[in-house]
């Protein structure tokens, strides 16, 4: 993800890369993204060799998926002067899981005049933002429907084992409960945001994780899957309302869901009125979608009022390929 | 679509409607907008009996399709200290045809600390922001595809003569000439906007207006066409740059389409990376969506900086339905 967002800067005559923190200590930026040439920018694994050092307006933070995983690493940019942008999952709309950390960065960034946004495709846009602005044509809402079916099989082997890809369905389900099979991160914050933006008080949020159980064996590069062993995971929120499922956000992911006849794609049904049924066929594909909002949302949040900002108050204004017009 | 807006912000907790201008002069607005019982408001024809004479934050103008035609209008109420709202289309991004206006009403309004906005289902949304909203995740775009197919059966007298419903093809590209068939006001401020969100500096915009001459005959409430006449028009605007054409915007408006087996929706096809394919069946409901984002803006205007604003900038933040979250 890291690379995608520096490829695109790197092609965005507004925007200029001048440091980059990575394991990838030494290494320059230009070969690391794999520009097959050096740019005179060399990375570091010590943050302190590069924040503080370089005038940057922005710091872009595409690792972790929990607020209290990047909270150290946000602080301390925003102490050095730094806005930021991370694709933490929780970070989509931290209050809801971190009310306290959130404070604490909301408090910082609007003491050094900074603001700190995350953001992503999801949560960020496909099961949220995008979902927000169709909202706003509506005069009634009695349930949000969506789901975003996409297919597992680019990733490599560590999204393999947060998403229990190859374990049988009883190893499937007790690594969901240990914690070690994560899923999609974002349910919580995604239906938060839909909540607030209808100004709806929810009873409770819910959040369900079972195995795709295979019938065909599935192949990627970096895995094989037997039949009766999870290809992914059916993933889903629900967001209640007065006793009433009033939100319901499903996001199955597995390797090679063709093999299955399932068809990849973004879907919105909002039951109110108007009536809203919208496909985006194939799905919005992720890794674009989100380094490119990433990207897309610099000039937005530099110009945004200071503190710890979220996407249901951010406005969506394009990308401004050609050159940021205000 | 005043008459929906009414009953919108009447049902509406965080809103309260203190006044209201409209030719029905000295009838109450609770039995003009159809709810069979007294509200305690009159209505004026004369605006100066209602603006500077109750306190209101906001005035919804929902008249008119010409800048020109609105602008006495707002600048009066901006001139009593109340920001404004208008589905006025051109108002949809008013620079683009009245840079002059434009200007004037930006200064009145920064002066009073009011804002003013253009919005409405198009432009305001369908064949602009909503598109805009997409555009934030993408890292390329080659080009912009976009139609909305939607019904004009519901509509009236006044609607019929503006799309030359009923002409021969003949009288109909005769009246688009003149003037006097209209069709679709917005292509250029619709197209305008999503350039400007590209960053991209156009060469020229086109428009073009035919006739869809129906081949069986066609009938609602308020018109009959017979075969050979127009049941509506064909209409497009079309975006250049560096000689090629980058934005498209199709918007055919008839009456029963149904009955020549054409599908009311609205579609989306973005060419760059990711590829984007969107479909809205049947399209956003035009008159519940117009009337809903005006309303739906309102707080969100109340709280964006004072001047003369637009949809490209502002974020689309839901329905409050239930009460408005800060």
């Amino acid at each position: 993800m890291g690379t995608l967002a520096c490829r695109l800067m790197l092609e965005r005559p507004d925007l200029e890369i001048v440091g980059a923190i990575s394991h990838q200590d030494g290494q320059d930026l230009g070969r690391a993204v794999g520009l097959g040439k050096d740019l005179g920018i060399t990375i570091h694994s010590d943050p302190d060799k590069v924040l503080g050092k370089v005038a940057a307006d922005i710091m872009l933070l595409m690792t972790h998926m929990f607020t209290k995983e990047v909270f150290p690493e946000i602080m301390r940019a925003v102490g050095n002067g730094l806005s930021v942008i991370t694709t933490a999952e929780e970070m989509g709309y931290p209050h809801v899981q971190e009310p306290e950390l959130a404070r604490k960065m909301d408090e910082a960034a609007k003491a050094k005049g900074v603001a700190i946004l995350g953001t992503g495709v999801n949560p960020g846009f496909s099961l949220d933002k995008f979902i927000i602005s169709l909202l706003s044509v509506c005069h009634k809402v009695e349930r949000v429907y969506a789901s975003r079916v996409n297919d597992l099989s680019p990733y490599g082997s560590s999204v393999m084992r947060l998403h229990g890809v190859g374990l049988t369905p009883e190893e499937y389900l007790e690594s969901v409960k240990a914690g070690t099979v994560v899923g999609h991160v974002g349910f919580r914050e995604s239906i938060s945001m839909i909540a607030d933006s209808l100004g709806w008080k929810l009873d409770r949020i819910t959040e369900s994780r079972t195995p795709i159980v295979t019938t065909v064996p599935r192949s990627t590069p970096h895995i094989s899957v037997v039949p009766g062993r999870a290809a992914g995971g059916n993933q889903s929120g629900h967001g209640f309302m007065h006793g009433k499922e009033v939100i319901t956000l499903e996001h199955p992911q597995e390797i090679r869901p063709e093999l299955q006849g399932v068809k990849v794609q973004d879907c919105v049904r909002i039951e109110g009125l108007p009536e809203i049924n919208l496909t985006i066929t194939p799905e919005i594909a992720g890794g674009y979608a989100t380094s490119g909002i990433c990207v897309n949302m610099i000039h937005v949040l530099l110009r945004a009022k200071p503190g710890l900002r979220n996407m249901r108050e951010m406005p969506l204004m394009g990308a401004p390929i050609g050159g940021f017009v205000s």
